[in-house]
């Protein structure tokens, strides 16, 4: 398999391929034809051949994909056992919802420290997780080897809490704050989410559908 | 202008566009050149016209674009001015992060109910709206004509929540479960925020950096 090949679109569509092949698996079907593969990703056979031949594909004519063994491929790619050393800052709704909730070592985490600059919340934990003050997160990080960071903090204290980290050698971030990093830290390796732009995106899709009616 | 022609991908970008032209207008800038714009949007300036070409855009030679102009000719091609009637169902930590943080109304939306299970925060604001009894949806949806939901519950109850709401006129939905709504109502507008997805492409991007090392 070389990796170079593979484009960033079918990229941006392994998650979604990795999510439906747990699935399977979880309903011990073991393997699956590019069609019904098709149809559970909403796109076509045609794409489904295409996206998986990118990286040498498992499927044989008249018996499908293993499901296993596609999971086991595409897991490889992502990368998701590397289980990357993390950090969540921000302990508000949506810092203790994330670090509740999300199933980090399944999507390639290891989440191992929480921060916050509510001094009323520091020591009091989320799982087996204390939330600390983040004036310490940049000692943690160096002794702690920590490679990311989840950025689940205001915009206005981005800036300087990116800083502290990057100095502290973590270089990736998961960041919900529409502070743009890569201007400041051009090497740093960013995934952005950005929930509004996907709330205008349902409203296009709404308006378009009012003007067909 | 002629819609039928701006592909999906135009679509997907045109929030981030919206984004940044709201920014340089509250800075007051009021134009720009598809260069600078190119760099604000980490791609290339041909990228940005030819997006841009696709509705006609206002770029002139030498001039480049008008801020305001461009922004509100985005945010008629989203219909952001449609401020659909949405309703939140979920006040847990991700709901009530959704419910007070973010602008509605420079979204498309206009969220005029929340709605839990927990008997222990009903009645509860959340800014200046009360958690309504989920029991309830159905008929404040009709009497009220909501278009959109929000879901922030947990996948076990989202094809429940998904039925009442379906059945009271609600066809549109923000998806912050894995359940697959299309599969059971077809005809259902649906955009999906899947956040494991996202930090699977992080974990993807620091792999491949590190194999690059």
């Amino acid at each position: 398999m070389n990796k170079e090949k593979i484009s960033k679109s079918v990229i941006r569509r392994l998650p979604r391929y990795y999510r439906f092949l747990s699935e399977l698996e979880t309903n011990n079907i073991d393997r699956i034809s590019s069609g019904k593969l098709a149809e559970i990703m909403r796109t076509t056979a045609s794409q489904v051949r295409q996206d998986l031949n990118c990286f040498g594909g498992f499927g044989h004519q008249g018996y499908g994909y293993s499901v296993p063994k596609l999971k086991s491929e595409i897991e490889n790619i992502l990368g998701l056992n590397n289980r990357f050393k993390a950090v969540l800052i921000g302990a508000g709704h949506i810092g203790t919802a994330i670090a509740a909730h999300m199933k980090f070592e399944a999507l390639g985490f290891n989440l191992v420290g929480i921060f916050d600059n509510n001094r009323d919340i520091l020591g009091s934990k989320i799982g087996f997780l204390p939330i600390r003050d983040v004036e310490t997160v940049g000692d943690f990080c160096r002794s702690e080897n920590i490679q990311a960071a989840f950025l689940c903090i205001p915009r206005a204290s981005a800036k300087g809490v990116v800083e502290k980290l990057y100095n502290a050698g973590v270089k990736s971030f998961w960041n919900f704050t529409h502070y743009h990093i890569q201007g400041d830290f051009p090497d740093a390796i960013v995934e952005n989410v950005h929930l509004g732009d996907m709330m205008m995106t349902l409203c296009y899709s709404m308006n378009e559908k009012e003007e067909k009616v």
